[in-house]
């Protein structure tokens, strides 16, 4: 009688084993091909020393720069509730708020690191995408992480591409974020 | 004579490839079924203002509010040092610590971002998550998420549901943590 | 006729699915077999109180200790621009920085937290790991955990085990970093 599984079956079996294995490990995403994408724009615009321009500011100094590198002002901490538009205008009706912190820490150039949520709450989309990195002012483009989300987002992972557009002095950027989510659920 | 692989073994094989692609980027998850569920409850205390209570204060404003907001203690930076337990109680044994920060981060509301580690170090559990998110107190249940997690919690991944139980003015707050994890290894 | 999926392809198809399912809260990753592991060292060197040893420091408290266990600098808070080394020697050429805070935040012994990005920039490597976590350092090594990763490290993620090697006071202080990666893509 021929036996139910037969060879195939069990070269097959054990190919799969294989693969499923190594696939812990080294899953393949490709960079080109997120599972999902959104470009946004991030607006910030920073209280002044003397707290005149309170209705025209979304974020504010919480800290001193410290007496290390000063012209880059490092360890200046700012938190920030800014609005996030679908386009480049600041007057745009805002698709999400980023809230979260950054803050200088060169001392010899102007970067600073973000740790923030941005928060969706309209009909195209409810959930936040939690994201941190390094903003390495110097370069171009820099990569932000996104380290978790929730909600339409739940358990996503992927990055931000950030780009400075827009610098008005010490009182307003924008930021072109290009987010793209690797891991979608 | 009979292939060794024939045609329905180069169907399936096919079907298998190519599912296992779509897995890299669109893994399934069920939201309703974690791979491992916690109910804890975490617990601060702030010092106040003179810091006359340090007896009985787990946490602590290192920053004054910015002039933004005001009312909603815009910019303030707490950090905690808060112990957890399993039930409602504040006197419960506690079955891990919450030490990290959280800050006030919103102009026309109250809502405040955290990033902490829950360490655990019991018979049941040793190991730590990494937590960061929105808590957007204006809803009745926010969403963290579990970025990282060490010891019995290696590489995990998932979500804190909190909700605000008990606020008593700004000395004691106390919230309750659904800890679901939807990656365990 | 013989129907051109027979039983035995059945069953396995059904095991097949079965086991996709199982893999998708329930990965196997050894700890034993990172898929990336690099050691390196990470070196403070604080600013005094006066800020006269400017030319001597790569970091900077922003906050002053709150006055809660105020022997174990509750609530200070360091940004740093630290170098990171292949060896232990603090003027090896740094192979890459670490930028980021951390802050104490235990009221009876001295723990800290950290968040930041180690920063890669040579023919080596060319990328950014995003990295947080609890140093609890009445412990002789302390997993922090990798939450993110660009560039060379895009998506990475894995534990970093920090071992304190050297504490001159509060002006130096070296952590081993040995950082394994659990997620390579």
């Amino acid at each position: 009688m021929k036996s139910l599984v037969n060879t195939p079956f069990l070269i097959l079996f054990f190919l799969l084993v294989v693969s499923q294995s190594a696939f812990a490990s080294r899953k393949t995403i490709n960079p080109q091909n997120p599972c999902k994408r959104m470009v946004l724009y991030y607006h910030d615009l920073l209280l002044n020393a003397n707290g005149t321009d309170v209705d025209n500011s979304t974020s504010a100094a919480i800290t001193n720069p410290a007496k290390l590198g000063n012209n880059y002002v490092f360890g200046k901490l700012i938190v920030f509730d800014d609005p996030v538009t679908k386009d480049q205008n600041l007057h745009s009706p805002p698709v999400a708020k980023a809230q979260g912190l950054y803050f200088y820490d060169m001392r010899t150039d102007f970067t600073a690191w973000f740790a923030f949520s941005l928060i969706f709450n309209s009909t195209e989309h409810k959930g936040i995408l939690n994201i941190m990195g390094a903003d390495l002012m110097m370069e171009k483009t820099r990569d932000f992480t996104v380290v978790g989300g929730t909600g339409d987002f739940f358990m996503a992972r992927g990055i931000a591409t950030v780009t400075t557009e827009a610098a008005e002095g010490i009182k307003y950027f924008r930021l072109k974020m290009d987010i793209k989510l690797y891991e979608c659920y």
